[in-house]
């Protein structure tokens, strides 16, 4: 079949909307027609990485709705809504058998190389073949991704927000209630409010953390904190990380931090701000060529866990239906994160928006895919200079 | 009444057998008659250590039989044989009442001014005060120690092989089944063979590990370790400890570390030697001026956990028992702990052992008290030159 979609034709130049060629789905495969997608900053990285091989079409944050499947799909049917999940798992090696799907290896080999899981590509153009990006390249009409890809939601989810889970809002959320296990009446700090940080805020408000400790160093970002959860703000690069921690817990320090930052120092200040016996989680990815410094002085003693979490250690099947249990309940908000509905034409200037705001990095472009375009709508909070 | 004691009357100076006064219990506490107790590298480092407090008795490893008991105490009486925790908790604080009791902090001001836990010695000499040694004095034929300290044992128990559950072995075996939680068939390696590492080895070994690794930069160490359950040795001084590792766990590396030994570069390898989602357990004290470096680069995508364990993570009215139940089962190998049996006044000569043999550390020197003084008995391992 013919469909519109963003094709990344060079690293680090705009994408272009082009008609391209999409083949039907092999075994174990859906077509999913996009309905909506989110645009994460992971997109512009690989739009900027010299490693994404090319043309490709990005997107991995996408909802939709099954309109047919491969051989030996059992999970979903035709008609079904779902949202996206860029991790597919196998189900049968050690990591998924012991409940860490997240860790499940078999998805890498073929996600950097651009196919599914078969190691091909449904995707062309001209009879050239076009890579996959993150095994669904959601910046499309329609989209051949893997069966354990799709969630199947609740039918009265929007797509626009059902989109959004699949990437910023389970990382974050996870990291809060999978990973750090946030527990009621506990404190908890957030470093790093982002796309990622504002989710691990409201994880830990819907855990019932007691004090909620946004920390950042843009003033912006805290405040949009606040919508969100945070009961108190921290500018890490105006004050003392660890001191403001300990004073606001009776100068112990957090049950929990969650460094969704990417940045060692803050990673070692979340470390230093955390009581004896408490978790940090780390979320954020750092620079390769860092090392994370522990100060050793008492380091047995303290008894404090260090966990690295990836994709916030979601069960796919299980967290996407939760959350957006949480949204239908109104506990979850994910209509105040999107910043911007906008059709598929727009999407550089979607990209382009993660460059030149203090606090867009929070809230997300969306991509809706209708018939008539959608008129482009108000941020739903206000953007703070 | 009078009793005789060994006592450090200067830093660093062999330790004098004086006849010393022990007051009677006060509330909330027990006096015991002192029949064994182990010589811990912990009582060395106190020694040539200038904040202890002096003069001072001593010994932090002790088994023997309740005498009498002051007011309020409700868990022990008169004629109950006990073994010592060094570490009385106050189970009312928020550490205790989530299950950490090794994290309450009640004891730690008592215990380095040298006094019990009202501030005050029940030793002393010609009228002068001598201190106390983390809250138990164990160098003498009596003790006056708080009852959060006794832990009731079966009658069975023998008092040497009980004396020695109060430190390393609760220390290493805790590591092992509380703080890495280890699972059966599992694959484990266990830094730093020592007094610790050893039962660490033996924790792994009787929760079923299939793989137990150990790694020391000393020969004789990992020979001995093999009588202890390890199936495998590493020499890290040798070989490369991550590759080493990671070839004997199908390329993946361990799924827990437990680093005993107090150096960085250990834990640094540890951390590289385990798998993703693995725990590495931090239990070496290290140098207070240095820091621990971990390398950033996928730290977040190998989810590890990294985690300091203080006294084992035991609960002593637990672990203690569960611990002598698994050596009158013939489980746990505490005979084969004790290196040599003598009386107190060749405790110089136990103290003095730790510098002078290759593998003495991971074996204990016992002092018994009896009427009649037991002959020196032969190491129950060779040590190996």
């Amino acid at each position: 079949m013919k469909m519109k979609a963003a094709v990344m034709t060079e690293v680090g130049k705009p994408l272009q909307i082009q008609t391209v060629d999409l083949a039907s789905p092999k075994a174990n495969e859906v077509l999913v027609k996009i309905e909506a997608t989110g645009v994460c900053h992971s997109d512009l990285n690989a739009l900027y990485d010299d490693t994404t091989p090319t043309p490709a079409i990005l997107g991995h944050e996408g909802a939709g709705v099954v309109v047919e499947v491969g051989t030996n799909v059992k999970n979903v049917q035709a008609g079904d809504k779902v949202a996206l999940s860029w991790m597919p798992y196998c189900g049968t090696c050690e990591f998924c058998v012991t409940g860490a799907v997240h860790l499940c290896e078999s998805a890498f080999g073929p996600m950097f190389n651009g196919t599914l899981l078969d190691g091909t590509s449904r995707l062309s153009k001209d009879g050239n073949p076009i890579y996959h990006y993150s095994l669904l390249s959601t910046f499309a009409e329609y989209a051949v991704v893997p069966e354990m890809s799709c969630i199947k939601l609740p039918e009265k989810m929007p797509f626009a927000q059902a989109s959004l889970i699949g990437c910023g809002v389970a990382t974050g959320y996870g990291a809060a209630v999978n990973a750090a296990k946030v527990t009621p009446g506990s404190t908890v700090a957030v470093f790093g409010i982002g796309g990622v940080g504002i989710n691990a805020i409201q994880g830990a408000r819907i855990a019932g953390a007691s004090k909620i400790i946004a920390c950042d160093v843009k003033d912006a970002n805290l405040e949009i904190a606040k919508k969100f959860g945070a009961t108190h703000t921290v500018n890490v690069g105006k004050e003392n990380g660890e001191e403001a921690l300990k004073s606001l817990t009776n100068g112990y320090g957090v049950h929990y931090a969650i460094d969704c930052s990417g940045h060692t120092s803050a990673t070692e200040t979340a470390w230093k701000g955390t009581r004896k016996g408490g978790t940090i989680v780390v979320v954020g990815a750092f620079n390769p060529a860092m090392t994370l410094n522990l100060p050793a002085g008492g380091f047995h003693r303290a008894g404090k866990i260090l966990k690295g979490s990836f994709y916030g250690d979601i069960q796919p099947y299980r967290d996407f239906l939760r959350i957006s249990e949480l949204y239908l309940d109104g506990k979850f908000m994910l209509d105040e994160l999107i910043l911007k509905r906008m059709t598929l034409d727009r999407i550089n200037e979607a990209l382009e928006s993660f460059h030149d705001c203090n606090c867009i990095n929070v809230g997300r472009s969306v991509i809706e895919f209708t018939s008539t375009p959608i008129q482009c709508e108000e941020t739903s909070f206000e953007r703070i200079p």
